[in-house]
């Protein structure tokens, strides 16, 4: 594997400034550093994973873009490219998830992510099999349901985030901190993270972990098109807007079709002539195909902060080396008024 | 004053545990805190400038609901109860706003906060008079036209805030580093800021100071009717929705009258429609005669993480005690690999 966390390992300067983390995330997952990548639909298969787990953090696999079998497949090229933890993330609303499900437990994979749907239907099964089980959600009240469903974690994902969000469009800063405040198990943020300062950000308001979805997307090792990352890498702050608000909220880079879809929802468009505009396979043509014109270009708002291709050892240095300099910055802002 | 800043001056327990801040902001405006109160409309008048700004913060005068002399009234009341900084806050697109600007230069009024409208027709004349002048913006563009206009400093608010939000909709964890990062002049972070956690990730995104709203709305001092502050207190994670986002989009906490325009708009309806479902004084309506109803009920995303109403000295003590319990609990999930 090309980029497998070299500079970590060979590098003695740069593993100076790396610090070493402990929180329930990392002790959950087994895992050096509390950064998740995204199971990004069409972007997160083996070639992205492989080198995020070899970095210290945790690869996710995007089964919400593949059939059982790639499924199959992509798990048993991760395990051939590392033998650190990786997880598999499952979206409950596809109609074949019981399929996808059910390749995780066959091939005992330890770390499954759900999304959407209800997670009571699915967590008792997987626990039963030993499997550790993360819930995404994007409200408090979810979050509830799903500690009660008994998942090990959620992911708290904000508004900023790429893909589909969440109806209420809660922003980062007010959802972490209000979902760590309603549930015992450890938070993950997401939604706006793509460098160190909105990872102390996400920390500060009380996560365990963050996950990563848009800044991996823009990385060398990432197998998607060129076309599609050289977008989030030009995109800049109002580059993205959300879409289909009234049949399934999406974040996109604003193109041609996502300029169509707001203005049929601005004239009061229903349901049906939506989903006519949408057509299939449109995420895929623009993630996978690089038509940035006639696709669903998915994306968070951080891909304004993205300002270059970088390869997976690069974007962990940035954040875990950061991490420090953060911190030293917000201590020297302060001095404490008496001796301790 | 009643609740003047007490506990920072008498209670020697609290003392040691409240850390001496220094930023660029908190030199700019001559405050101990780099805590800002928002500028709210029907919100912020003495009652509530005073006490911040006795706190160690800066509290600032709403002039969006006064007319002229009202302002020369308030600015009187706020220099009888402190002699400490303070601001005033003009909203550029209201029709008066010259005449607001006028009372604020011919009062020696030191600190000016300009918020929507165009920051180069008043900044050049407000700084030969030697006043401080801070535009608020929703987005980089617009800061870096306040920079070029001459301003001392920007409020950068997020989606998240309550009242007028940006059109482009950019949450406060990606809005705060892009402005950061794109201007040279200090940066306030604004939107979904209701305690230390906040307080700290705003910081640690690159900002050198906060402005906080809702919780200041939400006190005991504020002038409001004990319905709206009531309505901020029940609010949870997903009580707010944006309405008339073709108009003027504006952060409300749902009620009657916001489902009705919420309704009228995924329908289609066009600006007349919507200005006659909204009429004339809404916000008025809901904050100050606490018609919760028929009104506007203004407030940011952080009204559910606001639990109960608090005094504005206790609302300092929280964010600065917890700015150092928050920085500790940063420290202790990392261990250094190295001796320094």
């Amino acid at each position: 594997m090309r980029h497998s966390g070299r500079a970590f390992r060979s590098g003695r300067e740069m593993t100076k400034k790396i610090p070493k983390f402990k929180t329930r995330v990392t002790e959950l997952f087994g895992i050096e550093y509390p950064i998740i990548q995204g199971g990004m639909s069409w972007v997160a298969d083996h070639h992205l994973v492989v080198p995020v787990s070899e970095a210290g953090g945790l690869g996710v696999l995007g089964a919400g873009s593949m059939s059982p079998s790639q499924l199959h497949g992509e798990v048993a090229a991760v395990r051939a490219g590392t033998s650190k933890p990786f997880g598999v993330n499952v979206p409950l609303t596809r109609s074949d998830a019981p399929k996808l499900i059910r390749v995780c437990m066959d091939l005992e994979v330890k770390i499954v992510f759900t999304s959407a749907g209800n997670p009571a239907v699915f967590t008792p099964e997987l626990k039963e099999k030993g499997i550790t089980v993360v819930h995404v959600v994007s409200n408090v009240r979810q979050a509830v349901r799903a500690e009660r469903a008994g998942v090990d974690a959620v992911v708290a994902e904000g508004f900023e985030a790429g893909g589909h969000i969440g109806r209420e469009e809660i922003g980062t800063i007010t959802l972490v901190p209000q979902v760590v405040d309603a549930v015992s198990i450890p938070v993950i943020a997401a939604g706006g993270i793509a460098d160190a300062r909105g990872f102390v950000a996400a920390l500060a308001l009380g996560a365990e972990g963050v996950q990563v979805g848009t800044r991996f997307a823009a990385t060398v090792e990432a197998n998607c098109s060129i076309y599609y990352k050289n977008a989030i890498v030009r995109a800049e702050d109002a580059a993205t807007v959300v879409v289909t608000r009234s049949l399934l909220p999406t974040r996109v880079i604003r193109n041609a079709l996502a300029e169509e879809l707001l203005r049929a929802e601005q004239r009061g468009a229903q349901e049906p002539q939506l989903r006519e505009i949408l057509g299939e396979g449109r995420a895929r043509m623009a993630i996978v195909d690089g038509e940035l014109a006639e696709g669903l270009i998915e994306a968070g708002q951080s891909a304004g902060l993205v300002k270059s291709l970088r390869t997976v050892e690069l974007v962990f240095q940035d954040f875990l080396e950061g991490y420090v300099k953060v911190l030293n910055r917000l201590q020297g802002l302060v001095e404490r008024r008496s001796a301790r």
